[in-house]
């Protein structure tokens, strides 16, 4: 939904009600996951998707009927890829849809804040239009009629940790209650220590994939206003004040890019010394098995120093500072959804469920 | 020296000189490639890199001396991996780098103009400091003294088929010149069939990436300038008329989107057709052997049916649309540089040598 924001503003600018559609769950190889959205005016403008092209228009005339009525309703759309292929659809899955017919105010104020929580809203069974907010710290606003808050909350940090929206059975005293999760996770922070090339390279970059870009170095003349346009954030320090200013947490992807060993080696050892998501440092093989070596000299183990990916970023061949900018957004995004674990010949196969 | 014509055109805007030093040779693990380049005045204001963030300070002191000199020169900059990290330099290699007192007209012409063009410069040797120009067609304009054509014609393909700036040695009768190839690559196009929400995710991504964007489908509504404000060219046709306006030749990177067979059949026999440097097409793994199997149906060799990336993308893990063409940019890249040859094993490793 958060992406949808400005095209939501565009479009509630002219008066018009705009009703949304959201997808609740998918079976088999449906083109878009669970989360995506959609939004449509009565007239049939739209934007957003739900199915990448299968069903877009099937689905805005459900949202103008919903604005019409003035109530939600779930619909399913299913196509086999048999028959997918042959009625013109290539989509191949069963998709579930909430369509609502208006953008609840909880669902854009959890898109327009800082992420870091779920939207529990009951889709079927038991209490269905009940809905719960739970924060990433575990608080829970509101409740579902007849679900323990434990049990919501478990499951909601579940999804918000996967990073993934999900329909999920809770039972109640009343009977089953199927609940749709919406996450909006807490926007991810890309963390570069040393303004080079790459550098001004990853910040447009990331920015499209939806981070929010800081860039610190202790040399005045790497950082420029010039030479980062569109950074959210630059620093002028030394790693230890940046970073104690940043406050490292697990939603940072800390890039170690100065080629300077005065700021990357306590940089890499506040970053060991934090929960961050990702840590990437630049350098050769050689430079990285030296550093290695210092990095054991200063009593880090081996499970530690494993968290230090280096040399940077995929394998993909290129030496533009954009190439090699595309590789480490690549091997961040692989870490970032496989938790680190994903070997290259697993995810070089080439699988995007799309 | 492409992506240093903006800061290039700022820069001599204030009337100073502006010179530049670009990469000839690299040996060991040199942060950036032969052909980068660096941009500098006499101030010592400075753009672009040579050796991310190494050895600008002491390129920027070159490139003001030979302003004031008038002359080029060729600088070695050598650091052992050990040294380096000692005198606070993480690079751990060799490069030379031509000092210019200018920007030449003929690279000037060459970064602005389309690209498919080799400069050759002698930059040791017999002939020092003579040049000359080889197209992608083979035309050889100009000479090298001493050089038969046919040898510089056949050294400067080579590099431009690599899409990489090198230095050969040539043999003279005066003796051996060494020569600087710097290429400059006909740029890439991205063509898109199917203005699907993955397309409007890609272009600003490959447009970062140095491509020039096309975006055709048969459906008006997919194809509007507000989901493509920024896509170089929207084609509203059918595959056959699209594909024939833009001319697919090796510099294309075909992603088929459209999600419906009636576009993309022909679109993807059409691509199969041409000698594109790249062709993905979206769809489930069921989908895709349904493809196969149609293509096979259309008389399609399995080497040809081998061309198709599908499902499209590396599998990075992601499924935001964003995230979705980051990894099919990804695949572009390694397919571009290592010919599509490289597995998922040989290039999942990680390792940018910069």
């Amino acid at each position: 939904m958060r992406d949808l924001l400005p095209e939501y503003d565009r479009l509630t600018a002219t008066g018009e009600p705009v009703g949304r559609a959201v997808v609740t769950s998918v079976w088999g190889s449906a083109p878009r996951p669970e989360g995506s959205s959609m939004l449509a005016t009565r007239d049939g403008v739209m934007a957003g998707s739900v199915s990448g092209g299968c069903v877009e228009s099937a689905t805005a005339l459900e949202i103008a009927e919903a604005i019409g009525r003035g109530s939600p309703k779930l619909v399913t759309f299913g196509v086999s890829d048999e028959k997918a292929w042959e009625v013109g659809l290539a989509c191949g899955g069963t998709i579930k849809v909430l369509v609502e017919p208006g953008v609840r105010p909880e669902v854009l104020a959890a898109a327009r804040g800082d992420g870091g929580e779920v939207l529990a809203t009951v889709t079927e069974g038991a209490g269905a239009g009940g809905s719960a907010r739970v924060l990433a710290d575990g608080a829970v606003e509101g409740a579902l009629a007849g679900v323990p808050a434990e049990r919501l909350r478990a499951a909601a940090l579940d999804a918000l940790r996967r990073e993934r929206s999900a329909t999920v059975t809770l039972e109640t005293p009343a009977g089953a209650a199927t609940v749709f999760l919406e996450v909006f996770p807490r926007q991810p922070r890309l963390v570069i220590f040393g303004g080079v090339h790459i550098a001004v390279a990853l910040v447009p970059l990331a920015q499209l994939l939806g981070y929010r870009t800081i860039v610190a170095d202790g040399r005045q003349a790497f950082l420029t206003r010039e030479r980062f346009p569109e950074a959210d954030e630059l620093i002028l320090a030394w790693p230890e004040e940046a970073f104690g200013q940043i406050g490292l947490d697990a939603s940072c992807y800390i890039c170690i890019l100065s080629h300077d060993p005065k700021f990357d080696e306590p940089a890499l050892r506040l970053a060991l010394r934090s929960p961050a998501a990702y840590i990437g440092a630049i350098g050769s093989r050689k430079t990285q098995a030296a550093r290695r070596e210092w990095l054991r000299s200063e009593g880090f183990t081996e499970e530690e120093i494993a968290r230090v990916h280096g040399p940077i970023g995929l394998e993909l061949g290129g030496r533009q500072p954009a190439e090699t900018a595309l590789a480490i957004l690549a091997e961040m995004t692989a870490v970032r959804y496989q938790g680190g674990s994903g070997t290259g010949e697993q995810r070089g196969g080439g699988a995007v469920p799309a």
